[in-house]
């Protein structure tokens, strides 16, 4: 079925030295989009401006004809429509996500595929029933040893038509408090966060949440499929099988401060003082220090930092910046979390341009009034 | 204030012939975000998938701090809160609203700006109070011949530091259904589509629909701030006047069939019957007639058209297509209104790259299973 399908490269692409953005990549810049970063400010991001990432369509899902089987390596398969999982206990929890892909397009040499600058996060109140007591009253087999996830969208990717669908170890989907969400921010869930129902993932990037959730499968063998194996993967060289990715690496983000030039995005600041503020978080455990360089990151200095407003959630930072020399200058910030894992100011680099924590880079013009 | 901002060029820029799409460019386009073409399939468009265009920030507007000034030449000016606006008579409109700059990065030479393709369009429900009872009401001078409207974003545009502000002739803003919404879709404003309360002017492009409205004034001369005399101007050249953008210009969009390649967004559809559904709309008038085609643009064949669901409101269209050759093909679609103004074949350039209606093309990989 596949065979017909001389649609792209085998591997992924990397853009040469002098290549700029090409319409292929517009067209999912235009699609997809990001958190216009001064709604960093709200705690729970409005829906409409979480980041989304949709690799193939948003499917056309008729909710009363919907329904998920979980089954594989359980003693009690079963299939459930969308009263059946309303009707397990709920949970509510607030979760911040981020786009594995994110800060793809400022790497240098540019990996060609959907083009983040440093916007693909959202932080959402998801409600929906937990995933473990599920599994358990299955009863999952003594041999099982992974869980695959399979959404309904349906595409085709480096040749490879395929539903969407990811894996985890079976330890990874019965402990982090994995969920079956229906609801977002209090309302059901929009079409295009994976209507009527979607996994949700704490601490893990983007890529784990599969969206518009049809079948859960218990597996024997690790989960093999193509976006664990081939598309979410930290590789160096064209066919180098690299590491996979996981969990989110710690990340600050500021609200640009000011107010912006339409083209460029530069911001205008008057000299004088002014709070900065921003959002930080990692899927490795809680940020312990959000520093703030009001020099392109010659110099650092600490931000006060709040705790989580819940376990999942990014944490909101302030830093009192006394901009005092009229002319331009870039606003940078980093986070560093509890495993001590600090951002880097020089670009961590890969060919799909994954997991990539790169210092966000503001430029602002300070003007004398 | 503004002469310390040496921030762009005086006029629009226009691409060079070898120029792809620059991180600027990529910035927007990451942060605004068009209508994924599948969602063409829902008569109202959900949160979230509706276009979107900021031009600086999303203000951060405290609904109970806010107020609307409604003043200039009548008789007798109000300041009103959010309770006064929704203790008027209110009413709900289906209206849909494109961006005047839709499918500006397919032109060559590209104008640098917002770089939309062909998505940049939407439809809701928006409820709010009619504007034109409540000039009645202040007292509109005889000598008034024009409103201007004012919203709470804040920037700098080719050097200008401005609140978004844009001004109607006072026939267009009387005559019209002009609403002062508050609901989009049954639910209060979200921040991005200006709240608490937003000019909605249907059959106008997008730049007419003021978001996060502060000001109304009545004027005695002609509307001359800079998004009517500067922005949102139809011109061939750097320094020429040229005409106003105002109403949308027809346009017929497909909902593309079969499934998408991640990358390219080639369409993969099988050898067989299929049926293609879209949109058309309008601001001159009810669309009369689409047109398909499936053989780029060579030869056309007419769809079925559904009426409007409302006066404002795109019209449903379907079309049977028998793909009977495998191999690639493009499908693209036109619609013609009731002034007879038919969709361009060849791109209708301006150096802004505004009111382009040039027609779709899908790129279409029809396979023989």
């Amino acid at each position: 079925m596949t065979g017909d399908l001389d649609l792209a490269e085998g591997a992924a692409r990397v853009a040469r030295p002098d290549e700029a953005v090409s319409l292929d990549e517009l067209q999912l810049a235009a699609r997809n989009h990001g958190l216009p970063l001064e709604a960093l400010r709200y705690d729970v991001t409005p829906v409409g401006l979480h980041y989304l990432l949709v690799h193939y369509d948003i499917p056309d899902v008729d909710p009363d004809a919907w329904r998920l089987a979980v089954g594989g390596a359980v003693s009690r398969p079963v299939t459930l429509d969308l009263d059946d999982v309303r009707a397990r206990p709920a949970t509510t929890a607030r979760v911040t996500i981020e786009c594995a892909g994110n800060g793809r397009a400022r790497l240098l040499p540019r990996p060609v595929s959907q083009p983040w600058l440093t916007e693909a996060v959202g932080t959402a109140e998801w409600t929906g029933t937990p995933l473990a007591p599920l599994l358990d009253e299955l009863g999952v087999g003594d041999d099982a040893v992974a869980v695959g996830f399979r959404g309904a969208d349906h595409g085709v990717e480096r040749g490879v038509e395929q539903d969407y669908e990811r894996g985890l170890s079976l330890d990874d989907a019965r402990t982090g408090d994995l969920l079956l969400a229906y609801e977002m921010n209090g309302q059901p869930l929009p079409p295009q966060h994976g209507a009527p129902l979607r996994l949700v993932a704490p601490g893990w990037y983007g890529m784990a949440h599969v969206k518009w959730l049809t079948h859960i499968e218990v597996l024997t063998e690790p989960f093999a499929g193509f976006q664990n194996d081939t598309a979410y993967r930290l590789t160096q060289a064209e066919g180098d099988a690299g590491e996979p990715v996981t969990r989110m690496r710690p990340r600050a983000l500021m609200s640009p401060p000011g107010f912006p030039d339409f083209m460029t995005r530069t911001r205008v600041v008057d000299v004088g003082d002014h709070e900065l503020r921003g959002r930080a978080w990692s899927g490795g455990g809680p940020v312990r220090r959000v520093e703030v360089s009001a020099d392109d990151g010659r110099t650092w200095a600490d931000a006060e930092l709040a705790p989580a407003t819940s376990r999942w959630a990014w944490q909101a930072w302030r830093y009192r910046w006394r901009a005092d020399t009229p002319g331009r200058t870039t606003l940078c910030c980093r986070a560093t979390d509890e495993s001590g894992e600090v951002q880097p100011v020089e670009q961590p680099w890969n060919r799909q341009g994954m997991a990539n924590n790169l210092v966000q880079r503001i430029p602002v013009l300070v003007r004398q009034r």
